[in-house]
């Protein structure tokens, strides 16, 4: 297997996908629109739904029920990035080399497209439903309730670690440790919600929808909380170590909005240790199941060494 | 039938669903909970949630399935207030004589209660599928599959009318109206995605879980649609004729943001006429179904001609 390949070809998917998902630029409402979609082909590594599609295939899933919520995690990951760069937040004009939606559409819009690409997320994943009782009579009724009870399965993973009690929480401890002083454990706390949640998600969703046993399903939850902290403590890493060419951002950026990092805490070579057995504990697990998907753990190895 | 002592009951029914169904105030993100809870629990006429119970009520719908969409839809109104009112949108400190959210906590606070509570609301909204196998075996596999597929269209109506194609749609096009000349199909446009959609998703969600047939819920869609305008119109009318201590906002607020109104587009005596022409085509769709629910019909009414 050719990684980086292997990586295009689903990359090039993962792009065709969101294209169709994405809303039609027409109508009264338009700019909000544009902005919305301006948001999610402004580039990205399409992180959670490879990852989402990977899980999905290791427990077996081959039909396109995982579509739609492919595109919806990547709207709402989206959707948490429009809104944390408005001037009330991290304040960020620029990402990924590219001028963030407010930057370019002013803030009202930032706004608004933030809340539409979040309800769309939402909108996405429950056109799911419409490819239960798609095949008109060919399946019984006990198979088509399985496919709504794993697709509401779906949609409460999606809410939970998505909300209050997953990437929201972690955004409001994370805005409210700014300029002070926070243990480990608070630390700790901001990068499982902050960061963990969506790729717990993400990860948890593909097995679901494939039909994966319950607790399977838990031991994919744990891998995926070690993989999106080692992401996390490596991303803190490459706030210091990495340069504006390679990182689209600028260098010590965390550091500009006094928020606390990883680095600061444990110094660069703790972190550098931790992200090591992190990613080591996370392919342990992924090794325990009865199918392997060498590309899901080459690409979660990817990440977690990524320069950039 | 007491007009207002079965208000005043439903009123309570709903509060005590709403208690019920917001996030409790611990942990680490406890503040964008507080904040959550202080934007519904500050006061409303509640009319969402009332219009959706009566509806539902008025298709012989009876059981607890409506409860986690009554106070979804209230959330999804409530956050709509909260980011409306920031300071890069209408830019409001004072709602109902309280403080706004974002002027009580802060900006960053405000931005992510509203997402807090819109990702709740959908969270909230899919706890219904936990009552559809919840009799453990009483019921038939075809029952179940009718109640998957009810919460399922009522998902999906929720998401719909909330979004790019409904309030949030909607609030796109009056914000791009504000300081322009603009012609009566676009006002119309705006008042039906701006206040008309919610109301149209109370009330088709309520049919939608009864078990109404589909060709009830287009005409209950038509009524809402109606009494939506009505409603925005009577806004509008209040906005000039009303006083502050009356209304709990100042008056003119719209005027201040140099947005169109149905006032000064069309004069007060035909906007006083055409909300008695609405709301008597509403009353006269409600009264073509099988069952007619008095209280309803008296609600639409006290909402259409009330004085603040």
């Amino acid at each position: 297997m050719n990684f980086l390949v292997e990586q295009s070809k689903r990359l090039e998917l993962i792009e065709a996908i969101l294209k169709r998902y994405l809303p039609k630029e027409t109508g009264e409402q338009k700019t909000v629109i544009e902005a919305m979609n301006y948001s999610v082909l402004a580039g990205g590594k399409r992180l959670r739904p490879m990852l989402m599609l990977e899980s999905f295939r290791m427990f077996g899933g081959t039909d396109k029920v995982i579509e739609p919520f492919m595109a919806a995690i990547e709207m709402i990951h989206t959707y948490s990035l429009v809104h944390d760069d408005l001037p009330a937040m991290d304040n960020d004009e620029y990402r990924r080399g590219k001028k963030t939606t407010h930057a370019a559409y002013g803030e009202a819009m930032g706004i608004l497209a933030g809340d539409g690409l979040l309800n769309y997320a939402f909108e996405t994943a429950c056109t799911a439903f419409s490819s239960v009782e798609e095949e008109n009579g060919q399946k019984g009724l006990s198979e088509i309730n399985a496919g709504y009870r794993r697709i509401a399965k779906a949609l409460e993973i999606l809410g939970k670690k998505a909300g209050i009690y997953g990437m929201i929480g972690g955004q409001t401890a994370d805005i409210e440790a700014a300029d002070r002083q926070i243990g480990e454990d608070l630390l700790d706390f901001i990068f499982e919600l902050k960061t963990s949640a969506l790729i717990e998600a993400s990860m948890m969703i593909g097995a679901v929808l494939a039909g994966a046993p319950e607790k399977d399903v838990e031991k994919i939850e744990q891998a995926a909380s070690k993989i999106g902290r080692a992401f996390q403590i490596q991303d803190d890493i490459l706030d210091v170590t990495g340069s504006v060419a390679v990182l689209g951002k600028p260098v010590h950026s965390d550091e500009k909005n006094n928020k606390p990092t990883y680095v600061t805490m444990y110094g660069l070579s703790q972190a550098a240790k931790d992200v090591d057995t992190l990613s080591r504990q996370a392919m342990e697990i992924l090794q325990t199941f009865e199918h392997r998907n060498l590309f899901l753990e080459e690409l979660v190895l990817s990440l977690i060494n990524r320069k950039k």
